[in-house]
């Protein structure tokens, strides 16, 4: 069956395949759907891969992915620039600036450590990050990594590399999600919750 | 928060949240797996999209994709070429062929119709199929496109359109599917099933 479709639409669909979180069938909808689009919107749509392919690039100071010299939130004049969130990824950073709470820099990883993926230390961004703290002004690094057991390790990892700097190094607060239900909570979120209980 | 990432990283994340079933959160997941890929990874992804569209095109005989001339069914001297099989789409072919029962010919209409999304019957390719059968040779069309509404109703305005041809017009056998659970077939199916019982 594997030559089944035309070899150029099965390369295609492999392309897709290829791409996290896409099963076969959905890639052979996905290379259907291309191929049935009208006026040049595969053309379009390959110019755009290879677009962003050649413009995109970490920002040399936080590794977030931008187009220009620094990131938008590393050239901005109005951020905190004594406070560092580590992230795993670029679309983390997404995530907190939309809490609209924190006014410091980022620092993006891009990824996490995972013996079982093969993914070690020198695969992440922290050699940069712990440049940028030896550079000095940094004084808080909050760690905002995934509260997952690869998230937490990694969060561990880089606090103990942190240890001989004399700054704060903190972790995201974890505990039951707001507007939650506690019956649907899980026991280590809820475990996480007690730990993490404040006075009112 | 549109501008957030940087233009063509935006501009590719449009061009993946444009696919069917993909959301912004899996486009941006996409997009950012492309560009973290090494070596050449996306260049080798959209030379595959543009590759595919500028070879793969319809089957001048039963419109399903083709890199040659015939495609493969249509070019095969084992087919039996009075039968003709009817359905939506080119992987519904392949869904057919794995039964490696039907041994006759396709045609792909390339959709069904839906008035809710103006698709009309000159959007899909009924008039090939009408001169195929005009041509003559042609004994049986089984209409097999899907088992809803829509492909009903297509199966139902063709095998109108094809009453004037002294052919037999079969309709795909609707009932439970093979391995499943009577407790959770739909009252829908197991209708389709009693109207469609046979004698044992």
């Amino acid at each position: 069956m594997a030559s089944f479709f035309p070899a150029s639409l099965e390369n295609l669909i492999d392309g897709f395949a290829s791409l996290p979180g896409i099963g076969r069938k959905s890639a052979q909808r996905l290379a259907f759907h291309i191929l049935s689009q009208p006026g040049g919107e595969a053309e379009r749509f390959a110019k755009a891969v290879l677009e962003a392919r050649d413009k995109v690039h970490s920002c040399p100071v936080c590794q977030n992915l931008t187009e220009d010299g620094l990131c938008a939130v590393c050239a901005s004049e109005n951020r905190d620039r004594t406070t560092v969130c580590v992230v795993s990824e670029p679309r983390d950073v997404l995530s907190i600036e939309r809490s609209r709470e924190y006014k410091g820099l980022y620092h993006v990883l891009h990824g996490s450590l995972s013996p079982m993926n093969r993914i070690g230390p020198d695969d992440l961004r922290i050699r940069e990050l712990l440049e940028r703290v030896a550079e000095g002004g940094i004084q808080e690094v909050i760690m905002a990594t995934n509260p997952d057991t690869e998230g937490d390790a990694t969060a561990m990892y880089i606090s103990r590399l942190l240890r001989p700097f004399d700054i704060r190094v903190t972790r995201l607060g974890f505990g039951v999600p707001v507007g939650s239900n506690l019956e649907y909570a899980d026991d280590a979120t809820l475990l996480r919750a007690l730990e993490g209980r404040r006075e009112m």
